[in-house]
């Protein structure tokens, strides 16, 4: 068993399955598309264990609070983990999270995206520590998301190839 | 004639002259900028033949239909190979569509812009093939896009050098 | 004292201090993250020389106008420029600007986001010249931003190691 995976399993984690979007919908791409040392991550969204979509949906400043942005922003960082644990067999392989771009779907006046994308960024330093952890970031406020979710993150990283 | 050229020519698709931008905006930045393996390719949009943009305008959910929004995205695909041809002479060069970043001008309450996206996905992964066109993706709802464009879309892609 | 150092001082500009978030906000990632030959910089805006968050705050084409957009884009890439000084110790180790994403925090129905992030990219242009500051570019309309900035910039650029 890996270090990440360890210490996922010492923090009780447990990483969701395959994401599974709505009957009908056809997603053409790569949830991870692997490129020499850099693993590009699409765009995810919060997932439950069984990787259906996780509620709450809607925005924060209107369906959501500070508190269950927080939340989701922690289950897309499993969520994306999950994938790439599947891409990877192994999270060790992950060098660093160079780049993550936070998306909340924001009510007009919301404007605490930090907030909120700390969900993600607190359990990534949690997981692989201060350096390896380290990334630039940006959280930002969108208009629309898909499927109404309230956050969406993707991310470059770098991996042992 | 290259394979992508000879494949576009075989679904009768023509790739559109440089971009025309309104007159008296000046975009002080390269829509096709290449370093070294990779191409940063700048927000794009839905153009004509002749390179001027390509109505309608407007946003996803109100002047717009899902259908709709889906053609803009499949113009803005040639728009981009436009310009790749223009700067990379062939477009077998290509090598991957390591990341593509959709945008899609969404009024309140639209939350399928995977759907529109399609539109670029499809065609990108019909002339270059699941392997060589696969891609990571985000598809999200913007407040708002320059020109009232429907879609804007940015690339990152590998080339030969 | 180096080249770039030396326009800026020639233009009368001097860099800001390090950024200065509202008391009780914790940003746990790197305003610059530097991995082999690229620097990531994270989402930016413009700031006033002793690092505070520069006013006014608010929307483009509502609490803002065009010119005061360019002028908080061109205050965004001195805050840039200034934290890539503390982390590169000369600003003549950037080689390339290579992918600039703006972000313009957009009222319903404002449709120039080119324009404001030209206050960016002239400057760099001006700055680094034609070759070196040549960069590929989006200027999106968000629904919010954070601390209701007008403006916010990431970037990749090419660095001598």
């Amino acid at each position: 068993m890996g270090t990440i995976s360890s210490k996922l399993a010492s923090l009780g984690l447990t990483l969701p399955g395959p994401i599974k979007v709505p009957p009908g919908i056809v997603l053409p791409f790569r949830f991870v598309n692997i490129r020499g040392e850099h693993a590009f991550i699409s765009g995810h969204g919060p997932v439950h264990s069984d990787g259906t979509l996780a509620r709450p949906f809607g925005k924060l400043g209107r369906e959501l609070t500070v508190e269950q942005g927080y939340k989701a922003a922690r289950l897309t960082a499993l969520a994306i983990l999950g994938n790439l644990e599947r891409e990877l067999g192994d999270l060790d392989r992950i060098r660093a999270w160079t780049r993550v771009f936070g998306m909340v779907n924001s009510a007009p006046g919301f404007n605490q995206q930090p907030l909120v994308i700390n969900g993600f960024s607190d359990l990534i330093l949690e997981l692989f520590g201060p350096d390896r952890g380290a990334h630039a970031r940006s959280a930002v406020g969108m208009a629309e998301l898909p499927f109404d979710l309230p956050v969406e993150i993707e991310a470059v990283i770098e991996i042992d190839p």
